[in-house]
């Protein structure tokens, strides 16, 4: 990514460069995109030694400067290189995305309608220090024919720029434009494409919270992803104390920083005196501070006291707030109004409670006796994430290239005129589906 | 529609009721809503003399303060209501939009993932002086087990406020919470909800450029229409005469106010000198005013001048814009500089130009030998129409109940943790797909 500041007529002109450059990816042959994927993948191990050396620079630059867990994100090693190698053969070998007939319709005799596949154009990538993202967001865009400007964290702006440079040398050698995927240099370059929902179809951020949040707010073009992940666990009467206990641990510990962690726990009031001591013998001991509702408190003094504001908590760390409830009607009220919509499970052996549990939840992933961490592209089995989304347009829940993609009505005619179809005595419409595609 | 200005409070109020509502409808049987649909239909019919009774208040209060077509909008009578239930029948005998399963597949023996389809939530509804969308946009609604606060124009007060009361008591009686479907006062009201995407999940205005345009400026919430309808048709060099004509004709006057009339008719060079005095002998007779670029005006001088303006207008009247083209090459670029991506066709017999332009041309539907006036719901065979929308994300071209749907993912499973599947050792997924809806 370059490090000079841009004017906003050049940032803009790099916008229609993008533009130009996803009108050509649309019209490639999966092929040509595959090329380039592949491409990818070996330069991506053949200058390793370049790559690593841009990001030892960031490394070192950012010193002690950055929490521990950041600094491991922005750290990359030949296996981390490897494993984004992989990634994008992955990705490649995905099928075709474009070009998919979704629907075919004879309208009439000679007068057919299909709706094909297409790329959404250009998207606007805003991550934080994760250099390996950079990689598997462009992967997904060339993928699904879409030309992409990215702007990374400051703290991996080498390792970006490097990644950047073999991305676009794949870009080149496969024959597209190395316009397709571009650098921003700084968030003034985000702001001024925030307000042209002309030139950029889609912005995606990958980070934080306050990220998501600050990009929904300045801008018209919608946002794909979440800004909130409170998940909760519901454990019902007929829980299963050994299957909670284990389904709430993973759901805490495995990943405490995911946004599909479980952030508050839910406990129905007639199940409470035996599974709260279970609970919290099992988590008090692996480092997770527990902090519970007065009658939490009640049967386990041990445990903090919740405050109001724990069921609004996304904690992002070894912390659950712990409620008892009065039945399951509490439980969904309780969601309803602090949830966030992510991922939302019971744990419950009793059918009718999980039925209507499943029913009435409105959430991206309502989950029965399964830990809210499978909510996840890979784990769906979508071969790669885009985001999360808790929006109800477009693409919910775990995104793959399907939320890259809208669609085109193609029509097929000789001649035909509407004229010809109106009135009492117009033609009618056939309307005759092919059974499969073509 | 109360007349009564209500303060932001009691709007949000109004909306949260319809949130409610909306929960209940998300999990009512199809069954339920197809009730309340015919019930609908036969009070529209029942209730025939109250309708047309405040709807000829309206039309006397308009006097003649409004122009004859929008007059002849607004007018109800006994073979407009008649036409009203049979669309309300017709939409409650589409199939069930909800609870379908979209996506069935084992992640692991005994963990089952399901997409499946619901509503989007509450809709809000802008529409201008036509009472008989109020009816339409409300069935489409119920079908699809959303909740909808509508606006319709001033004019059309005394008409909707009747047509509402009889969807109210069309819910009541099947049992439904009245609050699904209400009437918002004023554009205040409106303007209160635009900032409130908590309360409104997608906006959707039925009207005109101006209306559309107003709307996106003021709200984050996702605006699903057009604000424009600038169509091309292309006459490519291997364009046949007398089916150039005829479509041309088709696309500007079958219906010269809707969004997807031809505007601006581009012409190969090589075939102006045939086709420009066909298409003047045939459309100023019939009161077309066409105004053509300088080359046109040399092969037909009878011609008005063309002016850059009017290759970004949408007349929206019997006017047509002439231009000839170099090539294919330069009927694109015109069409992406001025375009608005919602129906674009070319004319010709060659099968080359005619796959170039089906596969370059950006738009929410893209013609061959077919007039523009097709791009409708109606005509693609979706059984109703929520609008037209020129957007990439979310639903693209004619909207039917498929664009007021979302989706959730459902996982069951029998206590299952992310952990076993994690790291070298861990459960590899299935990722199996059930071959057909079960």
């Amino acid at each position: 990514m370059s490090e000079a500041a841009l004017s906003p007529l050049q940032i803009q002109a790099m916008a229609q460069a993008a533009r130009e450059a996803s009108r050509r990816l649309a019209t490639t042959s999966s092929g040509l995109r595959s090329t380039a994927l592949l491409r990818l993948a070996d330069l991506l191990e053949r200058q390793a030694h370049v790559l690593l050396a841009a990001n030892e620079e960031d490394v070192r630059a950012a010193g002690d400067t950055l929490p521990a867990a950041t600094l491991q994100r922005l750290h990359l090693d030949a296996p981390k290189l490897a494993a984004m190698a992989q990634g994008v053969r992955a990705v490649a070998a995905l099928p075709d995305p474009l070009h998919r007939v979704q629907l075919r319709r004879l309208l009439d005799d000679g007068l057919e309608l299909t709706r094909v596949s297409c790329p959404l154009g250009v998207l606007c990538v805003v991550f934080e220090a994760r250099p390996d993202a950079l990689v598997q967001i462009s992967a997904l865009a060339l993928k699904s024919g879409n030309a992409v400007l990215l702007k990374g964290g400051r703290e991996a702006r080498r390792s970006n720029a490097a990644l950047l440079a073999v991305i676009q040398q794949a870009l080149a050698e496969a024959g597209l434009p190395d316009a397709a995927v571009q650098g921003l240099p700084d968030r003034e370059a985000v702001a001024v494409l925030l307000q042209r929902p002309d030139l950029v179809d889609l912005v995606i951020p990958r980070g934080s919270r306050e990220l998501v949040q600050s990009l929904q707010a300045a801008t018209r073009i919608p946002v794909l992803g979440h800004a909130d992940g409170i998940c909760h666990m519901y454990l019902d009467e007929a829980a299963e104390t050994a299957m909670a206990v284990a389904l709430v641990r993973d759901a805490k510990l495995q990943y405490p920083a995911a946004c599909n962690a479980v952030e508050t726990v839910l406990i129905h009031r007639r199940a409470a005196a035996r599974l709260l001591p279970a609970l919290a013998a099992d988590l008090a001991p692996r480092g997770v501070e527990l902090r519970g509702c007065p009658a939490c408190l009640e049967l386990v003094p041990t445990l903090g006291p919740a405050t109001e504001a724990d069921w609004d908590a996304e904690y992002g760390a070894p912390i659950l707030a712990l409620k008892v409830v009065a039945d399951l009607d509490a439980a969904l009220a309780h969601i309803r109004a602090h949830g966030s919509g992510h991922t939302e499970a019971i744990v419950t052996r009793d059918p009718r409670a999980a039925a209507r549990f499943l029913a009435e939840v409105d959430a991206a992933g309502v989950f029965h006796n399964a830990s809210t961490r499978f909510a996840d592209g890979y784990r769906y089995g979508f071969g790669a994430e885009v985001g999360i989304s808790t929006g109800r347009i477009h693409a919910r829940g775990p995104v793959g290239l399907e939320g890259l993609l809208s669609y085109r009505y193609l029509l097929l005619g000789h001649g035909q005129c509407v004229e010809d179809y109106t009135g009492p005595s117009g033609r009618p419409f056939r309307h005759l589906d092919f059974t499969s595609e073509p």
